[in-house]
């Protein structure tokens, strides 16, 4: 195992979080709120240590296998949040560290729960870092689910993949190099096109920003307690809607169609189940909501398209309350939480493209069953899927549940309420934001005890790093060489 | 399609029906009830229609293929439950007939859901049909799950089963029959003995004989509102936990421990974790309970291991109401819903076997990301298992997730309570008998609306089949030919 550069690559990390740190620090300044002080120390200190790790280690060998890539990998959220954590505790912001590292690694998982219960209260430079860390945790996750993993073969991702080669664990640095800067450059397009237009559609220009950076990550931190339901105005509600889809579908699709190939991103079946399951599911609760309450046709027809969006791509921004709606209707919000983004998007839990490969399997089985001597792949794309793949798929899902499982059980000891308890473990695994019960979309998750929350920050890091990073840290294999 | 094979069937079922209701009369004679009328009815229409069913196809090819094999077992239960109401409406028992179709199908399905809210008033032919319809129920469920889908090539039975020959669709007959009598055997002896044990420890007769054949078909029926806590003996609640182990064990490891062959039985994986699941579950709640209420040691023992072997096995009977005790604590039995007794046995649910490949499985892929190159099969009782059956163990838990998913969302329209909905879906698909909320061990069905429970009999159908044998006939590849 090479530690050494394990640790060069986290100190060259914290050295952009200080940098980032530094951009706070100017919204500060230029707001003059009382938080300047707490973003010039915590950015000394994150540049400081950051920029010493980097000279200490510059004679490093740059070989980055597969053992260093997953220790890495796990360790940047980690190590991030505990020094991300630091503004919020030294401007007393959030003087519990508790709840600053909750509120921190909420942020950079982009899952958005939080517990703050009077966020308008805040100075300026605290609200650009709540954001700029969900902006910075969905640029981590694009160049982790799109460069990082397909080359270690994780998760089905290389599927749709074609363009990136198999497993060459020795020199990967180059290539994900080149995969992560076209990809970023399409995050910052899609950001500053939505800063532009939430502007003219009259929200102000910081607001526009903060919302702007949490809604390409699929955060749904807001600058408001609220949430998005603080602006009325349809046009703002219809463009970040616009913009959660966007961010919940695969960014190799958004590049091609950038690069004007609408053919294949039309054909691609992810995309397609994707809008598919956003109509079904808004239609439903649509018809739902205009039969069971007294909103306006297009009231109506906004908030169950907003609130879908919001839930499957793992935002979890709110415009309305979904737990005030019959119980069916939140049921279906709920069942929701199981979805996920696009493989490949900066959204959270288990993902469109596991979905869809498992009903297909399952659907298929129905043929073999039929015809048991035929041999019937399932197919993606035209193509048929290595049976590996949907073996992992299977293991991915299982872990999914029995983790889900498990941590309600255990989680309803914190939270005695099992509507809450399934609610918050299922949130924080899938990087959503809102749960159920006591933390349903006008809750945060303030009240619940340390213990809890150390326990669903873990859960964010888990289901935000696709499970098998995590967990194979904890396999005796991994260890043995 | 052999469309009169099928009739035949069917007509030959009816009149086996019509003989167990011949015995319910007996018993009816015996104790000079008011059901008497109903049962000779109602044996009357059974005998006569199945009888000349039998006359008029005589002359019909024997030959029953896969597509027959699938129409006739879907259509057995939905058969036997249609004509097995007939007593308790008759007799006005249950004089709605959604009420009894409920009842029965609950019966054949060995669920044990009930809409009865004064049992003890009930006349004995009444109290017997129900008890003998479980066990009916659960004889068709052995030589469903160890003679008959096997063959088919279903459900990965055939995984644990070497003596069974593959797919040989066209003359399975004699191969069912030899395999049946001899499962039937000991679901006899083990009945008998039950009854015995029950007796001595000083149940009365009718009581241990009705109780007994619901324990063989881990169905839950009891003759007693309270169910099981109606007798407090531990005596008593101890022989029917044994019980309830063997009917949730797989009936071909109960043969061979009978032959003696103690060390199969003992090295079985399935056995193995099965044993493990009530262990840690006991064990736990056991603590939980010690921690948390003011019972004695050996009753906290005693209603943890109950309530743990109870649910697992998907028995339901009870002598608690795990309702009563912690969320943590109920929760835990709740994640029991989705266990089930061992493949081969009368259980429901997923089933053990399909749980442990599926964690095994996740845990091989964990090694599998570690060593991307070697292959790592699943191995289950010391043989690798192939592909093609952790696919077909991937699409049951998949299609089983959807359906109660899906299943708990829309029965949130009839229960509007989330926790009333998923306890009365997972009970019902899982074959259980109690749910949670509403319908919770100290609960019965009968205030669910009448479209409710049609739905959750339609849930107890496809779970006792192994949904594929019910999902199967929905495929239209299935018709096709």
């Amino acid at each position: 195992m090479n530690f050494k550069i394990i640790f060069r690559v986290l100190g060259f990390l914290l050295f952009v979080e200080g940098v980032a740190m530094l951009l706070a620090l100017f919204i500060s300044l230029l707001y003059q709120g009382y938080d300047s002080t707490a973003f010039i120390i915590s950015s000394g200190i994150n540049l400081s240590l950051g920029g010493t790790i980097i000279l200490l280690t510059r004679k490093v060998r740059p070989d980055i296998g597969r053992h260093e890539g997953y220790i890495i990998v796990s360790l940047v959220w980690v190590v991030f949040s505990l020094f991300g954590c630091l503004p919020y505790i030294i401007s007393g912001a959030i003087p519990d560290f508790t709840n600053a590292f909750f509120e921190t690694i909420s942020g950079f998982t982009t899952t958005g729960s939080s517990v703050l219960t009077d966020i308008e209260s805040l100075p300026h430079g605290i609200l650009f870092w709540r954001s700029i860390s969900q902006w910075l945790g969905g640029m981590g996750i694009i160049v982790l689910s799109l460069a990082i993993l397909p080359v270690f073969g994780i998760g089905g991702m290389q599927l749709f993949m074609a363009e990136v080669p198999g497993p060459t664990p020795d020199r990967i640095s180059p290539r994900i190099r080149q995969t992560a800067k076209t990809l970023w450059g399409i995050y910052l397009i899609f950001t500053v096109a939505e800063i532009l237009l939430l502007w003219v559609a009259g929200m102000g220009v910081f607001d526009a920003v903060c919302h702007s950076f949490t809604t390409m990550a699929t955060g749904g931190f807001s600058t408001r307690q609220a949430s998005i339901a603080h602006w009325s105005s349809p046009a703002i509600q219809y463009i970040i809607i616009v913009f959660m889809i966007l961010a919940g579908t695969n960014f190799t699709l958004s590049f091609m169609a950038i690069k004007g190939r609408f053919a294949r991103v039309i054909k691609d079946e992810e995309f397609k189940y994707y809008i598919l399951f956003i109509l079904i599911f808004t239609a439903v609760i649509f018809i739902g909501l205009l039969v069971s309450s007294h909103l306006k046709v297009e009231q109506a027809f906004r908030d169950s398209l907003f609130q879908v969006v919001s839930i499957i791509t793992t935002t979890g921004f709110a415009t309305a309350d979904y737990l005030t709606w019959k119980p069916v209707l939140y049921m279906l919000i709920f069942s929701l939480f199981f979805f996920g983004g696009s493989a490949g998007s900066t959204g959270g839990g288990i993902k469109i493209m596991r979905i869809v490969l498992l009903l297909k399997n399952s659907y298929y089985e129905l043929r073999r069953m039929v015809h048991p001597q035929a041999i019937i792949p399932v197919k993606f794309n035209n193509t048929s899927v290595d049976s590996k793949i949907i073996t992992n798929v299977l293991a991915f899902f299982m872990f999914y549940f029995a983790i889900f499982a498990a941590s309600s059980v255990i989680f309803s000891i914190i939270e005695p309420d099992m509507e809450s308890a399934m609610g918050a473990v299922a949130t924080s695994l899938g990087n959503i934001g809102p749960g159920l019960g006591n933390v349903g979309p006008s809750e945060t998750f303030v009240h619940i005890k340390p213990i809890g929350k150390w326990f669903l920050s873990f859960l964010m890091l888990l289901g935000r790093l696709e499970l098998f990073t995590v967990l194979v840290l904890f396999s005796p294999s991994f260890w043995r060489e």
